[in-house]
């Protein structure tokens, strides 16, 4: 196997949801890195059924965290998906893998998250999307408070096992 | 801007979808490691609404090709994803494009198909897949044939512009 590739499989495999994250900034150019990443995410028939609002407003972030969203509120930058339908889910979830690993590039921690409830309406008003247009997942980004991560408990089981995600020939 | 990051900003940028593959099998080792990168995928509440089955018979591959699926056909092996039901499309775009990445780690093209009008149903049937559960989303994965894909028609604009992708504090 050539360096790269266990480079590159390192890499994917390292990644992991962070909610925590310290007041650090996170700088513009890390930001146009991760978008650059996400604008060229496959889609189907290459749609790309999707927008992106770039969020660094505390207010706006703390809203997004009281509707359901929690790790906005303390991000450094939240990156709010705007799609075509709920029709572009499959999609959107392509796209937003991208984002944290392009975050994740940049040495940033980062979580998908979602608005539940009343969020997505709340949120299109809030910031003129119109009403016909999924706004349910963000990425919260940040960096990552590395005290307070290290002292949340660990999941011991955090995946099923590979004989159950993965058949061979017939399910 | 650290090495790594160079190289890990590089990796997820030059990924483009691949349908053209040679007939050169492709190592079980590769496709181990493909599946731990999927494994490892994260999705809502972690439910890992999700499981796979590696198909490398070339009868079945045809099928899938025939289903609406076409580079199944001619791939040196398919993942395809079968998924707890419709509602979890979003965590299975997430884990299709680690599949993809997992495959160019590994030096090898891939792309995202989907089974269309009868495919599904006609795919539970034949690798005895429960009814209620999605079956849409296959990754096609093979060696790539750099001749033929070389000799296809480039596309001068295949994502639309940053700033129509991107929009900073509002819609």
């Amino acid at each position: 196997m050539s360096q790269s590739t266990v480079d590159q499989l390192g890499f994917l495999r390292r990644l992991r949801a962070v909610k925590d994250y310290t007041t650090e900034p996170i700088a513009e150019e890390a930001i146009q890195d991760i978008l650059e990443v996400g604008r060229w995410t496959g889609s189907g028939a290459n749609k790309q059924p999707w927008e992106v609002i770039v969020v660094r407003d505390p207010d706006v972030q703390q809203k997004f965290g009281d509707w359901g969203a929690k790790p906005a509120a303390t991000a450094g930058v939240v990156l709010l998906i705007v799609s075509a339908s709920d029709g572009a889910a499959f999609d959107e979830g392509r796209l937003a893998e991208r984002l944290v690993l392009g975050a994740a590039a940049h040495g940033l921690g980062s979580t998908v998250a979602t608005l539940k409830g009343e969020g997505p309406a709340s949120a299109r008003e809030l910031l003129g999307i119109p009403p016909e247009r999924r706004v349910t997942t963000l990425v919260a980004i940040g960096h990552t408070d590395v005290e307070v991560r290290g002292a949340r408990p660990k999941n011991p089981q955090a995946r099923k096992p590979m004989d159950e995600f993965a058949h061979w020939d017939r399910f």
